[in-house]
């Protein structure tokens, strides 16, 4: 291929930073994706270790200890708010992320479909350089190696604005889709666990009931 | 065997409850150790997640953001306080449950062993009656016999009056046992959660000031 000339060398650098960001958000987006997933299975695993654990207590609880319709509400409560929040983390942070993550297949072919035509154009460059530079030149021959050539970098030049119009755009976005997805994740952990630290106060509630009613039958024996 | 009287009859089905009671209390303490094993288990996996979420952040999270500092901090922060719930958990709740189920194999063998004196014993009784109501009277034989019955009687009814005594304690101890170690645990959890919800709040007061840097970012370009 023919030698690009120092401005263009300099486009092309600039260029392939724009790609290295777009890559690098592309597998930092990927990755959070995945590990928002994984807290949210492991978010559904402790609820459901919760449940069992307070269905164990319940079940054991008699009818004729202090508290037990406390305790069976207290373990419905529970498991609302746990519900909630796993409900809450599908329906914002989750969502937020597929919204953004489904942008990027699309650009992405974008920026080989930009490669493959770079290639084209620098080949009609060629073809055309060596036509000019040949000993018997074929006016007709030249012509339309020239329009091959200015179709060809016009086709590369489209695509190429367009990417760098919209990958700046796009490596800014990452900050404020972080922003978003872990203030919703915040917002929701926090009332999460001020609710549950809650409900762990009714439990102590109920079981220092209980060790009063034990403390009153023991007495009496 | 020779049909039992009323009153031993009485008292082997008042035994026969304790022993139910008894099973009842073994296998609801079994349930509850393996529970707790699973929600501490659940526990141990939703910390790992979190960590990683919140490891995915920070790695994203660039030297020149507003925030980076706390943002490390309330990493590890996070992370110790996921620990230490963890092993406030092991250290109360857990061995509390392990000591109290540490009880049950010895007096489950003493209750077989009971149940077996209890055949000698009637076995022995059934001989001496037998021997008694014979056409031919062998004086020394009953004698023996009633010497044997005797020795039999002594060491059933001691078993028999120490697990009469354990038994009725024993059962009435498991409500202080589900009271301490699911009062331990809402103790542990109550303030998890609040210094969780906290810690919510610090990664969302970081977001808000990494969004205002984006702002004036936004608006110097």
């Amino acid at each position: 291929l023919q030698k690009l000339g120092k401005a263009d060398e300099t486009r092309d650098a600039a260029f392939e930073e724009l790609v290295a960001n777009f890559t690098k958000q592309m597998n930092e987006g990927g990755k959070l994706q995945k590990d928002l997933k994984s807290y949210m299975a492991a978010v559904k695993a402790m609820h459901d270790a919760s449940r069992r654990l307070q269905d164990c207590l319940a079940d054991m609880y008699e009818p004729d200890w202090f508290g037990k319709e406390e305790l069976d509400a207290l373990v419905e409560d529970t498991d609302t708010l746990w519900l909630s929040y796993h409900q809450n983390l599908t329906d914002k942070s989750l969502l937020c992320m597929d919204t953004y993550l489904a942008q990027f297949p699309e650009i992405k072919s974008r920026i080989a479909k930009r490669e493959r035509k770079l290639v084209d154009f620098d080949s009609a460059r060629h073809h055309f350089a060596s036509l000019q530079k040949g000993k018997k030149k074929d006016e007709a021959k030249i012509a339309k190696a020239e329009e091959d050539l200015g179709r060809a970098q016009k086709i590369f030049e489209e695509l190429n604005v367009e990417l760098q119009d919209e990958l700046p755009t796009l490596w800014d976005s990452r900050v404020g889709v972080y922003v978003s997805t872990f203030q919703s994740l915040a917002g929701h952990q926090e009332s999460f666990h001020k609710e549950m630290s809650k409900l762990s106060q009714n439990l102590n509630d109920i079981m220092t009931k209980l060790e009063e009613q034990r403390q009153i039958n023991e007495e009496a024996n």
